[in-house]
């Protein structure tokens, strides 16, 4: 059974190790994979993006446990979920909101039963004493309606949602910008108008294309990206965060190119 | 058998790929588990720090190779050491320090015979040709006796210990600053006096509180850490370091609050 | 099976958990192991020495991913290529050149039968799509011969050869700097002078040591390294690119010291 790990804990200290320790321990057949680390401290929304990117390649019986949590030892929820794509432990924060809006929820509980836990829970370290001792038995297969109570008003997420203030007009923005500085906006291949001209912070980028290699170097291009279809944009051979100065939330105006 | 890694050997050559393929030619049914390779070179504290944090979570037959190793080549001597919480292969320049200090030693020699090291050992990176065939053999079933003559003189680093310099004082240290600028102390929840007021680098904290959500945004706090109990000050949604300017090593008084 | 995983995508991301997803799901008893992710963006020639340090280390029958592969979408070609020291997938970008320079080569192959890829292939993300499966099915037991067309002309990277302007006076050049700031020259220990003078970046270094601790704490010092024999240039606890500022490539003129 495979259990991967997305947190903010970065890889300097031995906090990842200590939830690697109690999974490997209570589930010794587990494969433990680490999808990312170095989630900026605190943010959901970009932990929420990785699982996004990350988790629908796995086969459907994994378990994936997120913590970036800055309200540990609050009394936020706990989420035990079961989807059609992976089982996902999370806190109730926002964090599997593109998941649970992207896939098909089973079967969702708030994770209350402390039979689950490690025997002593600290109240700052819920990764290691609550995520990773109800992942091993998930892992071990204990169903996920034994973890908790049933839940279905999970926390989610703001997200920006397309406008269309007239007709040939989208408004996008900016969902994620990854370690290429390519950003990805928060609309799809399959929703662009038929001929696109995108504004970004001053720049206008004329039509779709395949991929970076059909770019010039240095020049702003947009091209449907490998995350579920995503429109993305790019500087072939450059940094487009860099180069246009935009943030996670940016707005993009879309309209069909004139003819 | 699970085996895990703890370097100075940073992110961004092959050093620790060559680790992993020697354990693994060797062990291949050895589970290697990254702990932490981002050490700042040379930093034998914060490796042994790391150590303390994340090696007590593991199943008890782990075996921890931990190398940051400023003396590579010179005749420090190289230490395999059976606990009560797992089996460790280390230079001897302090690294285990607190795991000795804070888990009872079985059986401690000194690497010396050669039939368990890499046929042709290079001068510089014993990591691969010495730690790694060791741990590899010790996976095997190797017995730690075997490895080399008992020591009984380890090197320790000099930690600080606590100070009582009058009634109801107490003088602690930064032992360790997390990946959140959080100030951990080499002093425990259960040692400090009822009503604790702390002072650090001119700022002055009152009581001790259970998690960071019992804090105001942005105000310093302390309270019970996740590490075997030592108590940490940080900034709730903030940075403590920064916010105060503490490094490993500054002086921390604690006071009991007068009524 | 082993199958590692050398690329550029960073550790921000789920661009890494997404291959390795596709990998657990094709091959489950598939071991991912982790070379290296923080490649610079593009840089096939870090990425070809990250190879060449830590391949040779691994059972001879595990397959090594790598993907930096800023011609993505264009028409570059992908590698399968066995070795007498493991088989690779790569880009056609010259990632190979230290491991083809080094080892026999058995089979290579150009990656065109799309039986072997995912259903759907991305533009611009191949690694998930190409490179992943096909590893996976390399890991199932399928023969490389089975991947594509015989390649007789891999593209190489223009590395710099040794030179020998005079009698007793060779120029190397540097071919990697490590995160220790020490120089990687292009030249084994069994190649120079017996009395050996280096000058880089304006600096004379006098004499090849056996290891670090051999020289002053600060002084710029020669020995032989542990990749393969190559000599480096280190500043015992300090760092050699801050020192002499040398990049990867900078030029190290050799002598043999007049008696």
């Amino acid at each position: 059974m495979i259990v991967t790990l997305t947190t903010d804990f970065g890889l300097s200290d031995g906090y990842v190790g200590a939830v690697k320790g109690v999974l490997l321990s209570m589930a010794p057949h587990a494969t433990v994979i680490d999808l990312c680390h170095v989630v900026p401290p605190g943010d959901v929304r970009h932990a929420a993006f990785v699982l996004y990117q990350a988790t629908s390649t796995f086969p459907s019986d994994s378990i994936h446990v997120a913590v970036v949590d800055p309200g540990v030892g609050s009394d936020r929820r706990i989420l035990a979920v079961r989807t059609t794509g992976g089982t996902y432990v999370a806190p109730d924060n926002g964090l599997l909101t593109l998941i649970l809006a992207n896939s098909a929820t089973q079967e969702m509980v708030s994770v209350t039963n402390p039979i689950y836990w490690r025997d002593r829970v600290s109240a700052t370290f819920h990764g290691r004493d609550i995520f990773a001792p109800v992942a091993a038995h998930l892992a071990n297969g204990v169903a996920v309606s034994r973890l908790g109570q049933p839940v279905t008003d999970p926390v989610t997420l703001p997200l920006h949602e397309l406008e269309f203030p007239a007709a040939d007009t989208i408004i996008a923005h900016v969902l994620h910008i990854d370690h290429f500085g390519n950003l990805i906006l928060n609309i799809r291949a399959d929703q662009l108008p038929p001929c696109p001209v995108f504004e970004v912070m001053g720049h206008t980028i004329r039509g779709l294309h395949r991929t970076y290699s059909d770019g010039a170097a240095g020049q702003l291009l947009a091209y449907v990206g490998s995350t579920h279809d995503h429109v993305e944009i790019a500087v072939p051979q450059g940094h487009a965060r860099h180069r246009c100065g935009a943030t996670a939330g940016t707005r993009v105006l879309i309209r069909n190119e004139a003819k």
